[in-house]
Order: C-alpha cells, then sequence, then structure tokens
C-alpha cells in the first residue's frame, strides 16, 4: 500500500461527495439520513480505492458529519467510549503482552514438535496453533504478528529462502498457508478477529444475539472442516517441491530446549489469559463487564513487567485502530438509526422479490464474498454492508441467526481473496515467498473452497443449532 | 522515573485501598461515594509514589471500579468520548505534525535571529518563542520536545557541552530556562496544555465559565509580568558563565539560510494552524465544535503527506495519555458527582471559618503550590484537588472566578517546583546540563518568583477584568 496521498485523488473524492450529497433526496429518506449516506459511501469508495489511510478519511467524515450538523458531536464522538471497542483495544495490548513473554512462541513450538513432520503437517500445525490461540487475539493482525517469525523459521530452517529460487520448497505453501489459516481461526471465534463483536452488535440491533459460546457453537463444524480441508487443497495447488520436513520437530523441540523452563513471566501471562478467557465465558452469566476483565487483565501483567509503559509507547497502530474503527462503527450505526440501512434493504429486497429464501440466503452471501475484491479492509466491508444485507435477507425472510452468523463467518473467511484483503495477509505478501498473481490464484481456491464449506456443512449445522 | 514495578509496591497499595474501602464511611457521604474515594485516593496516592507508570494504575483503578460495581461500565468509559479530551488527543498529533513540518524550527530561529544576541536574550527568545507556538500546542510535553533540540544546538553552538566542564557557559541556565518558560507558557493559554481544558470543564461544573478568550484576558498580565522577570531572576541565580552570545542571530541566521524558503508542506501547516486557531477562536460565538475543527485540520495534514499514517504508528503516547487521562478525569468527575467533592470541601471550610476570604484564597493557592512537591503529574494533583479547592474557597466567600483562574493557573506555573513536577521537565532534566539538587533550588526559585507575580499582579488584574 502507498502511503502517499496524491491531492487530486482527494479533490476527485471531495467532489464525489458533494456530487452524492447534492442530489436530491430519494422518497422514503430524511435529509440528514442521505447527507449522512453522501459522507459514508464517499468514505468507503475513498477507503476501497486507497485514496488516503483509513484513519486519515475517517477523521474527515467524522469532522465533515459535525461540522455539517448531520451528526452532533455527541453521537459521533459515542464510538470512543463504546465497550466492544475498547475491548479490542486492551485486547490489543494484551496481546503484544503475550508476544512479550514469550509464552505464544512456546506454544508454536509444542504444537510444532509434535505435528510438523511433514509440510502439510506443519501448515496443519501453523493453522491448529492459530486457532487455539485466536480466541485471545481479538486482532487477525497481532495474530499474522505471532506466527509470521515462526513460519518464517521453519521455511528458513528447511532451507527455503525467499531470494533464491528456493521459495516453492516451502516458503511458497506455508506463507500462503498461514493467510488460509487466519481466515478459518478468525470464524472460529467471537474474539479472533476485531470486526466479530462490532457485527455482534450490529446483529444485536436487528435483534438477533449472538454471544462467545452461541458463535463457537454455530462456528465450530464449519469451521473445523475448513481446517481440515483448506490447507490440504492448498498444499495440492501449491504442490511445494518439499513434502516431508523430519527436521521440523527437532527444531521445535531445540528452540524450547533454548527456552528452557517456563519463565515466571510466561506463568503470570498463562494464568492472567486463562483467567481472562474464563471470565469472559462467564461474563454474561455473572453480569460481569469483559472490558473490565481485560483492563483488570492488562493491569496485572503491566504490574509484573510483562507490559511496560515504554511498550505502550510503540503501540500507536492501536490509536490508529481505536479511533477509525471507532468512527466507521458509529458512522455506520448513525445511518441505521436514520433509516438509511431500512430503506435500502427495502430497495434490494424489491429486485429479490419472487425468490425463495434459500435462493436469496446464497445469493446474498456469495454477493457478500465477491464484494470484497474490491475491499482493503474486512472490517471497513462489515461495517458498509454488513446490515443491509441482513436486513434484506430478513425481509426476505432468511432465518436470522443463520444470516448473521454467516455473514460474520464470511467476513473472516473471504479475506484470502486478494493480497490486500486483510491486514493479517501483508506480513506473508511481503516475504518474498509469494508472487502477487499466485496470491490472486491462491487466494481464489481458498475463498472458494471455504464459502462452499461454510455454505454446505455450516449451513445445515447452523440450521440444525441455532435454528 | 524507574518503569520497572515491584510486587510489593503494589501489594502494598492494594492493602491501603482495601483499608480505606472497610473504614467506616464518614456521616454525610453514600458507600458508592466512599468506595470510589478509595479506588481514586489509592491510585493518586500510587502515581504520587511512582508505584508503577499512571497508565497502569489508571486501569486498574478503571477496572476495580467497574468490577465493584461502583461505577457502570457507561460511566466508567464516557470519558473516552468526551470531546475536550479527543481534542488533546488530536492536537497531540498536530503538534506532531507541526515538527514535521518543519514550521516550528523555522520560527524559532526567526526569533532567536532577531532576539538572540545575548544568554539573557536566548533565554527571552526561546520563553517568547515557547509562549508563541503554546495555544496551538495542547500537550506541554510536546513543546518541550519541539524547543529542546533548539535549545540543545544553541548551548553546543556556544560551546557549552553537558560532558566536558563546560555546562554552566550557557546549557545549564538554557535548559532551566526552558523549564521556566514552559511553566508561564503553559499558564498563559487555555489550549497551552492538556489539563486546562479539562479544569475548566470542571470549573464549569461550579458554574463558572471560562473560554479561550477569558482565559487568555484574565492571564496575560501576570503571565507577561512572568515572562520578563521570571528569565531575568534565573539568569541572577544559575549566573551562566557566558553572558553574550553574539554568534546566535548568525547561527539562526544559517540556518534558516539552509532551510530555505518556506516548502509547501509549511504553508500548509501553517495555514491550517491558523485557520484551526482562528475557528477556536470563533467556535462559541458561530457554535462550532473545538474537536471536530481540529479534526479536519488533522485530515488535512494528513492529506497533504505532512503526517502520515506510519507517523502515527509512532505515537503510542497519546494512546497513554488518552486512556490514564480520560479515566483519571472520569473517578474525579463521578467523585464530584457522588457529593465526595462538596462534602469534603465543606470539612475543610469548616477549619477555614472565621478568615476572611483574602486569606483563605492566599493560604488555599499557596497551600496548592506547595503540594505539587508531592505530584509527578500537573493533570493528576489537579484531577484531584482542583475541585476541592474550588469549592472550599467558593464556601469561604473568594469570589469565583478569580480562584478557579488562579489555581488553573497555578497548576501550570507550579510545575517547575521539582524536576519531576511536570512531564515536560523531563526532557531537560536528562539534558546532562543540570544536576539533580540545582533543579530543586532552581525549581523553588522560580515557582516562588512566579506565584509571587500571579498572586499579587495576576490577583489584582483578574479581580478587574474578571471580577
Amino acid at each position: 500500500m502507498n502511503s502517499h496521498v496524491s491531492y487530486r485523488s482527494v479533490l476527485a473524492m471531495l467532489l464525489l461527495g458533494v456530487v452524492i450529497w447534492f442530489l436530491p433526496v430519494p422518497e422514503g429518506l430524511t435529509a440528514p439520513a442521505w447527507h449522512l449516506f453522501a459522507i459514508f459511501i464517499t468514505t468507503i469508495i475513498a477507503v476501497i480505492l486507497n485514496v488516503a489511510s483509513i484513519f486519515n478519511l475517517a477523521i474527515a467524515a467524522l469532522a465533515i458529519a459535525i461540522l455539517t450538523g448531520t451528526l452532533t458531536p455527541e453521537q459521533a464522538y459515542s464510538g470512543f467510549s463504546a465497550g466492544f471497542i475498547l475491548l479490542i483495544v486492551v485486547a490489543f495490548l494484551l496481546a503484544r503482552a503475550a508476544i512479550n513473554s514469550g509464552l505464544g512462541e512456546r506454544i508454536a513450538y509444542l504444537i510444532i514438535r509434535r505435528l510438523g513432520k511433514s509440510t502439510l503437517g506443519l501448515g496443519y500445525s501453523m493453522a491448529i496453533t492459530d486457532a487455539i490461540i485466536a480466541p485471545a487475539f481479538p486482532s487477525n493482525t497481532a495474530r499474522s504478528g505471532v506466527l509470521f517469525p515462526i513460519i518464517q523459521a521453519i521455511a528458513l530452517g528447511g532451507g527455503s529462502r525467499p531470494d533464491d529460487g528456493t521459495e516453492r520448497k516451502l516458503g511458497n505453501f506455508l506463507m500462503m498457508n498461514g493467510i488460509a489459516g487466519l481466515t478459518i481461526s478468525s470464524a472460529l471465534w467471537l474474539t479472533a478477529m476485531a470486526a466479530n463483536p462490532a457485527g455482534v452488535g450490529i446483529a444485536e440491533e436487528f435483534g438477533i444475539n449472538i454471544n462467545f459460546s452461541s458463535w463457537l457453537l454455530a462456528s465450530v463444524v464449519p469451521s473445523l472442516t475448513a481446517l481440515i480441508v483448506v490447507p490440504y487443497v492448498l498444499f495440492k495447488v501449491a504442490n511445494p517441491t518439499v513434502k516431508r520436513t523430519p527436521e521440523a520437530p527437532e527444531l521445535a523441540s531445540a528452540k524450547l530446549q533454548e527456552m528452557g523452563q517456563l519463565t515466571s513471566k510466561e506463568w503470570i501471562m498463562g494464568i492472567t489469559f486463562i483467567l481472562v478467557v474464563i471470565a469472559w465465558a462467564l461474563s454474561e452469566t455473572l453480569g460481569i463487564d469483559k472490558t473490565a476483565i481485560a483492563f483488570l487483565g492488562l493491569a496485572v501483567v503491566m504490574f509484573a513487567n510483562i507490559f511496560t509503559a515504554e511498550d505502550l509507547k510503540a503501540q500507536g497502530t492501536v490509536l490508529d485502530i481505536w479511533v477509525w474503527f471507532a468512527i466507521l462503527y458509529t458512522l455506520s450505526n448513525a445511518l441505521n438509526e436514520f433509516g438509511f440501512m431500512p430503506w435500502l434493504g427495502d430497495r434490494i429486497a424489491a429486485l429479490l422479490t419472487g425468490f425463495s429464501w434459500p435462493v436469496v440466503y446464497v445469493v446474498l452471501v456469495v454477493s457478500y464474498v465477491l464484494i470484497h475484491y474490491f475491499f482493503v479492509s474486512q472490517t471497513a466491508q462489515m461495517l458498509a454492508l454488513y446490515g443491509v444485507f441482513l436486513s434484506v435477507g430478513l425481509t426476505a425472510g432468511v432465518p436470522g441467526p443463520l444470516l448473521a452468523l454467516m455473514l460474520l463467518f464470511a467476513t473472516n473467511f473471504f479475506a484470502a481473496i486478494t493480497p490486500q484483503g486483510s491486514s493479517a495477509n501483508v506480513i506473508f505478501a511481503a516475504s518474498g515467498y509469494l508472487e502477487t498473481q499466485e496470491m490472486y490464484k491462491y487466494g481464489a481456491v481458498i475463498t472458494a473452497v471455504n464459502t462452499l464449506i461454510y455454505l454446505t456443512v455450516g449451513s445445515a449445522w447452523i440450521s440444525l443449532v441455532a435454528p
């Protein structure tokens, strides 16, 4: 991604926004709803076209929404104190602490030692590691940062380098497998990706309640199926030239030897993590606030010097996410409150009239996945389209929990479709083991297999457990 | 400041908190008010004793307040979306942009070229630069980061190094003068220090309205007096061995020559700054939101590539400030809402009964200044004590605007009292030009002179313009 902003594209975007703003307000909509739509759609288009950073575009949209009187300052800023957004912020910092403590790496090596004898086995071991640590990492990007150095170490250890024609020995497959695994691990747990809880918040506004347990129950069967099938299919497609890696378990063993006994920091980190995850699981029953639990966990690991005030100063990325995420969420939310989403839903629903709900369901999910070719951020697409697609499906009679969950799973399983389809892809794309065109090809295969599995196995299972 | 946290001190603090919590609730207070006080006072004491970073202590306090049911999550998180706190966050980023653009440095050199012929003149020129750029820098810490490299360059250019016995030629005086100047520049403008708008928010709850213009009007006379007197007194006390610096204007000239014409980035930065400051000044008349203006300004300089998404990733400090500041503000605010502040005010007022209001006024201000010996953060002291002192003074008949303004000015002019009295001091303290004991000595002189000037000239002037 080029971080240089061109004046011309900013002006073009501004012009587009002004044109939409001054179009006649469609019947059935209020002027503020239309104006907010003008601001929001222009922002989303600018994000997709990478006109500027999402942070930059979000704060511009926020300022314009307030200064034009479209939103009050209180409405516009409310997202910054939303509990689930703060949960992401804190969990991001907790993830950093897990990396600092060394515990994340140790868990990865333990799994590799058991499962890492073949290239495919390594692929599975990384995907399983990912799936296991995922509930405690609400940022797939942060998780990609944990997995990447390990995958890289394994590839290099296996004699596959990015710069001497040995890319296809191991690295090429393992890197793309890392991306594929993240799409599934993120769909598996409510707390495995930043957009998931936000989507659950939106679903709640449609009267559909999803929590940590019900998400997991619905997701576990299709996700585990995908976890078994996808690495295998990718292995066949990528066809790495080295297929056995008997040295990987030893490498992991050696690394574990090197790490020695669990340090006190790892103990504290591990116990804190387990307690936090247990408290999260019990939070609804006991009526305790998830975010406060996360804050307490972070305070504990800070008191233990696992995550320090100095470490905090390096976490500008969290500031970035907090701001743009809160703003896009608030705008998307306000668009719904202003009646825009239901209105748009009615329009699209009119086009789908006469079709039975299963047809509408499949068309909606497949369109939702394909549209991700044009989105740089999973979260941005979810915020822009999830409410609309859900509303259309509900009107057409698609069972609410089925559609709500499937679209949220899709928000994760479509992420491999392009190299820039998720911020978690970027580190792998930059590894030197993957050509851009190759990533598009592998990405299409991964996404097709994911979509097929979730739509068949997943739909059947969800209809059974969350009717 | 040692960033390593000791278990023992954390446990001691926890114990203290528990003890206070379980003390009998004093008559006239509700249990939640007392419990919130237990959490808050323990946090403040831990901050003063530097038990852990203020961020760490603040999130622990937040989590405990929520998990004990003392505050609801909504109450506890509300500070994160408070407009004035977001204003600080955004302005911090704008300050970074000003540094990136090169405009800050250029303005400094322009002033030195005119005023920098003597050591005292250099001191004045830095203090004046500081005072001029201050309204656009709501972080005195950020401003210290702008001024420090320039002051260092001047000291080195004048043959005064921190490591070869030449400290006292120039550097020793100029570094301490930088600290002194910041105490005054921060008191001069409402937007020159992070705690100022927060204090104004607290004053508002007491029915005392202060805005950008009324602050400036009240502050301008005592602050300019201090700006003239303090560097001179410090010059006499520090007694630098080099008193004339005829080469400084040439150095500045050379630097300006080197910088060449204003770059397009400086132009955009300068125009944006001027427009933002004008809009801030007009915001109340026109009814536009100050924070939205700041967001728009930041968006513009980001579109102009002056502040990039990459730069943002390095701004973890802003995340730090946003979180702890919002939390302490919220706790302090809730303490007031729960009736604790008025209750405490009544108790202290009882001790001061029978004295005329001028006596109460002087006692309150002088105590407020001296207490800063025990506070590491200006903002923490303001949040902890401002409301209480204001409440006591009002009960004793001290004119509201006079006391409200004077205590807020004091929050700035007392900052030089210890090396750790302000985060803006730290960079100078670490320069190598100043001994710790020397800083305590100079700091006492600066604070005494400041207090005297603001209490005499300031009180008289404020009584005239803001009766």
